[in-house]
């Protein structure tokens, strides 16, 4: 299988090594300055030491990536809300060409989840995203089996960073502020951690998840979301006491979506720690179960990206 | 949808009660001593109450039930081995007419996976079998979604009944013999528990796993299995010291597929209690993850019939 990834931060990186590892080529790799094109097939090592010598992964305009002769474009840049461009548009350009396409950038199946629907069925082309939510975690996959039907409630534990960040503070029981800089020094925070400590992060996988089971209709947009910013140490302390800790909780139910910081019985399947992720479903009649594992990472996200790549094989 | 229930036990009876809730329409139902067909639709507590009373859902030959103006044959009947039939006739015959199949039956696709595939193919028809492991806990539904090549190993606890005497046998400190009374008078295992207990139901589920995994080749006589029988509570009791507990353990790795009681940590994903089943899966590249819920169950196995049923409304 010849690959494209658009994108070449740690995701784009990770998920080149390991498919090489697994027979496929990489024929090109675009970051935001330029692109490499080879249809033979990349040397990896060698362009990952170009980009963090240079910055760069090449000297050819960016674009090239996107006409490159790939079978499968993948696309890793980062996520952005409302029209989800330029990652719309990278992925028509894709199936254009007659080509298939993988996501690792939440945008396209968070805000135009019924565009991305009726393109795959315009160019009956595939545009797979089971590693927009928690890695290799099948939680995507999981929500696509259920009947709408069947299901009283989705609620999720659905962003690593907030996760460790709560766990830190209810363990060592610090205040948010040193959690957070604890998780920055391990890589685990963005240098601006806003997109995910305020819950957007979350409501995005709130609004992929509703769009599955639902078939569309929901963006971030549509979520009532609160961060846990203003969490204190006393707050988890008071629930300890209690049995419960506190985790920041996306639901779907058929009648609202929200992301907010939720006190939890520590035996709830959504009482993960650090950066694990959990889904649990309530049924109508069939109780409730769960799925839960690594939510995050760039070598977890390229193992669901060679998931999906592999299908296509 | 106008579904055919074969077999009434307690599983057709909850499958029959539930569809019609969603509003699908039952056409007929059989048992081993007849059946009753009814193009507009059965009244389907007097074919309970029928059932009850004079142990037969009918007066009809029982074949009627297949050659009933159904669009789905929902097969509930009890599991054989081996060359699975009578549901491997059943299956043919209901592909034969054009319509789909729902099993609940795990002989088809843990002896004659891949016949069940070419049946498929033959025919243009699709036979779903979700409800075969675990009940509405997508275990089935997760293994699908996953490419070999990232697995190093599935483990799961399948079995429902000797989960609970297990756990009965671990908190109560009692022998097996009465965590087995205590078994029966709830309805969790049958008359001759042997079946479950000797690791024979678990064995069946693995090969399914493993046909789903590796697309066919296995069957429930490939499993190396031994049973919970000669357990002793001072086992259970000195793996509790260790932070332990002991579970029947179904693993399923690329070289072999083995059902034993294994002594595993208590915060193992697998040390699930009473009658819930849980998978865990070892992925090269990005840890594990975990499924877990209700694994048994006569509700539970009818909502995750109508799961199927309705992916062809």
């Amino acid at each position: 299988m010849n690959l494209s990834i658009i994108g070449a931060g740690t995701v784009g990186q990770a998920t080149a090594k390991l498919v090489g590892e697994y027979g496929h080529n990489v024929v090109a790799m675009s970051d935001s300055t330029g692109s490499v094109v080879d249809p033979a097939g990349l040397d990896i090592a060698e362009v990952v030491t170009r980009k963090r010598e240079i910055g760069s992964v090449g000297q050819r305009p960016k674009e090239d990536a996107l006409a490159a002769p790939y079978d499968v474009l993948v696309e890793t840049t980062p996520t952005t809300l409302g029209d989800a461009h330029p990652a719309m548009a990278h992925i028509e350009t894709a199936l254009r060409r007659g080509c298939d396409v993988v996501l690792a950038n939440k945008g396209p199946v968070a805000e135009r989840y019924r565009d991305v629907k009726s393109l795959e069925a315009r160019y009956g082309r595939s545009i797979r995203f089971g590693p927009t939510v928690s890695a290799a975690t099948p939680v995507i996959a999981t929500v696509k089996t259920l009947d709408p039907a069947e299901v009283v409630s989705l609620k999720g534990v659905l962003n690593g960073t907030t996760n460790f960040i709560l766990s830190e503070m209810d363990n060592r029981n610090i205040y948010y502020k040193n959690a957070l800089g604890r998780a920055k020094r391990r890589g685990l925070a963005e240098e601006d951690p806003n997109f995910d400590v305020e819950g957007i992060d979350t409501a995005v996988k709130c609004a992929i998840l509703a769009n599955v089971l639902y078939g569309g209709g929901f963006s971030a947009s549509d979520v009532d979301t609160s961060g846990i910013t203003s969490l204190t140490p006393e707050a988890l302390s008071r629930a300890k006491n209690r049995g419960e800790t506190i985790r920041l909780v996306g639901e779907i139910d058929p009648t609202k979506l929200t992301v907010e910081p939720r006190a939890i019985s520590v035996d709830s399947p959504l009482a993960v720690s650090g950066v694990n992720n959990a889904l649990r479903v309530e049924t109508r009649h069939a109780g409730t179960f769960s799925v839960r594992g690594r939510g995050a990472g760039a070598r977890e996200t390229a193992q669901a990206l060679l998931r999906e790549i592999n299908i296509f094989d």
